[in-house]
């Protein structure tokens, strides 16, 4: 199995990489989306912290895409993708500390998701072309103000509940070869289980969701698509640790910092 | 009046620089956000193509700040900015197409509006400090696909009939020294005047925009904030030639491309 990870050292600086045996980074040049090229240059995991895996110019997060949240909420599936965009500023990496915002006091919730990587720029792709354009896919925490969403009567205000900094937790990895068909999104809160549903559950799968998404707006190399979240999504009280594991990828913990 | 541009031709490249006398471009080098330094180079503006005169990260529209518009539809005026994010790659500038995306028949509506160039990142700014963190003013038409706003009864679909790929219409330069506060946005269509307001009747103005947007995410260099619309936004029908005007800042002209 394939594993794109990004990290930052003091001794080592900025770098990416492919996960190898004994916890070794093969570290890799150039441009992970195109045709980066392998070093004889090996670092070890333990010296390193990871990165978010890719720096998207837009987190694009669906709502409402899985049958169970949408039986249980009695809200019809969509057909087209109902998204809302997370500014790149949101970005956040594995064992990275979630920052509660200065001004907002009330509930944060966790939403563990799979992600989606784009691997090249795509425009009104079909669904039959959509699998060429995506790299691979990662674990997604969707981090909400929940408490915001319905402040105001007339405007869901989606983009604020979700856009704060720290509040787009992309990670640990990108696999490139990842079957999501038979895996589970798995979320702990201070490793109590809270969420576990399978991915097949989904209503708009990936090639689905990058086909209807890039009718709607150019993807680029980078970009990450959330899948939405299903059910078990909770609050994070300041301390608590949360952990996003989707076997095949990888565990995606960090710690709400009050 | 300094008046920035950025400009792209066959002969000069891409380039940006101040609007000068004789219609002559007086290019800069470097980054316009941090210290550019004039060059000896002068471009005539008949000779290139301008480009949006910044490349924001995200663009920050926002929702009901305009008194007299939130009277017509009998909204209270918000106490916070209501938003939702257009991503980088819906950007277009002056005198280039706004185009009809393939996936929609329905109406596509223009909406002149004021526009904040922020000039230095920020995260939590007072109020009184915003100001520094203004670069200038620019005009916004905040394009939209109106059809798909309330297509689905349970998501208004804010960021999807916003977001298409040039409905982002930024430009054609930007003005440091504008005063706002008795200006007014004036749109025609197809040189027949749809709009005409005062931006004194704005709800929040710039200074509390970027205060409180940068208490909900980081604000960057380039970024641009789109103050909202007020009353007379409406269609633009294949064909149509719109056009922004704010007077002390230019006009922003462009045809819907069918």
């Amino acid at each position: 199995m394939t594993s794109w990870v990004r990290y930052v050292s003091a001794r080592h600086g900025r770098g990416f990489g492919q996960l190898g045996e004994n916890s070794q980074i093969h570290v890799y040049d150039g441009d992970l989306f195109d045709s980066p090229k392998p070093t004889d240059t090996r670092v070890q995991l333990a010296d390193v912290t990871l990165l978010s895996p890719c720096q998207p110019s837009k987190i694009v997060a669906l709502w409402n895409n899985f049958h169970a949240l949408a039986e249980k909420t009695g809200k019809p599936v969509p057909s087209h993708a109902l998204f809302l965009i997370k500014p790149s500023t949101c970005l956040n990496g594995t064992r990275s500390a979630i920052k509660r915002p200065a001004s907002y006091r009330g509930k944060i919730a966790f939403e563990g998701e799979l992600g989606i990587v784009i691997g090249k720029a795509c425009r009104g792709v079909s669904r039959e072309a959509a699998a060429g354009h995506i790299f691979g896919y990662t674990c997604i925490n969707d981090v909400t103000a929940f408490g915001l969403l319905n402040e105001d009567p007339n405007f869901a205000q989606w983009t604020r509940a979700k856009g704060f900094d720290t509040f787009g937790v992309v990670g640990p990895c990108i696999v490139p070869e990842f079957d999501w068909h038979s895996a589970c999104v798995v979320t702990t809160l201070n490793g109590v289980e809270r969420q576990n549903y399978p991915l097949a559950d989904m209503v708009l799968e990936p090639e689905v969701l990058v086909s209807q998404l890039s009718q709607d707006m150019t993807l680029l190399p980078g970009d990450v698509i959330a899948c939405g979240t299903s059910l078990g999504a909770g609050s994070m009280p300041d301390g608590a640790k949360v952990e996003v594991t989707i076997a095949g990828i990888g565990s995606l913990a960090n710690t709400m910092n009050g």
